[in-house]
């Protein structure tokens, strides 16, 4: 599934081959845990957790006041991810045109909040189970160009 | 994770009052920037940023798998912080009776994702504009009784 998920994640960024390659390395092992425990924890990097929780700053970026495409592109993370889309909402707020808009997933969830002014927005992608959450990087680098990203990790529920 | 935030308590879950003064000293101070930009843009504790950010994790927690209660604290958050529900959403999840919530807000999201076979949950609380993210910590505490409650905080959109 991680594999699948990357092949689908690269298609349409040009060269696929020399993402895929950029890309493996940083990718990290999320396996479900393999204990007795039926509360669907997974293990990333030797870490047991509820889900992996990453923090995602787009700057720079293009498109933030296109509802459509920011609609597209949560769709195109949650195949790229390969999790299961439950529901979807996103709101247009006047008169900047930001966006704030939420995925919920059966393994969590998928936010976003744009300031089109700032060329700025804040995305959450957190995904519990056999979800690949790192495969939505380059889907939102597709989708909105931002000159730079930010990607911060918290493995939540550790000890739980 | 900006600065040690991390509140840590096996106290306050007697009376709602006496948790209130315990979280206040800890409370940020949190305005509307003033500067000639009109991206809503926040100043909290003297840094510009788009919104607070607050990652809670809720161990030993009680009422997990209440999808009415989940509902009504959700509200009763968004109340207490002074923001405005535009949507929310909640899935009941089988055969552990976990939760999935999300309440799209004018000022952001907050979120929560239940585990209650491990008496864990973990919210998120972003705001922007004039809402108090700090305001739901009370509420969080006394629907759901946690023996342990752990509070991170990011401010999204430095120098955005």
């Amino acid at each position: 599934m991680r594999q699948a998920a990357l092949l689908r994640s690269d298609k349409g960024l040009g060269t696929p081959g020399t993402d895929r390659k950029k890309v493996k390395p940083a990718v990290a092992a999320t396996t479900i845990a393999d204990d007795d425990r039926k509360d669907h924890f997974v293990v990333r990097n030797g870490v047991r957790c509820a889900g992996v929780h990453l923090i995602v700053d787009l700057y720079d970026a293009k498109h933030l006041d296109n509802i459509d495409l920011i609609d597209a592109a949560l769709r195109k993370c949650v195949a790229a991810a390969g999790a299961t889309l439950l529901h979807i909402h996103l709101h247009h707020f006047e008169p900047n045109g930001g966006v704030s808009g939420v995925a919920v997933l059966a393994e969590s969830h998928i936010s976003i909040h744009t300031w089109p002014e700032a060329h700025y927005a804040a995305i959450d992608i957190f995904m519990c189970g056999r979800a690949n959450p790192d495969a939505c990087i380059p889907v939102l680098r597709e989708a909105f160009k931002p000159k730079n990203i930010a990607v911060g990790e918290h493995l939540r529920g550790q000890g739980a």
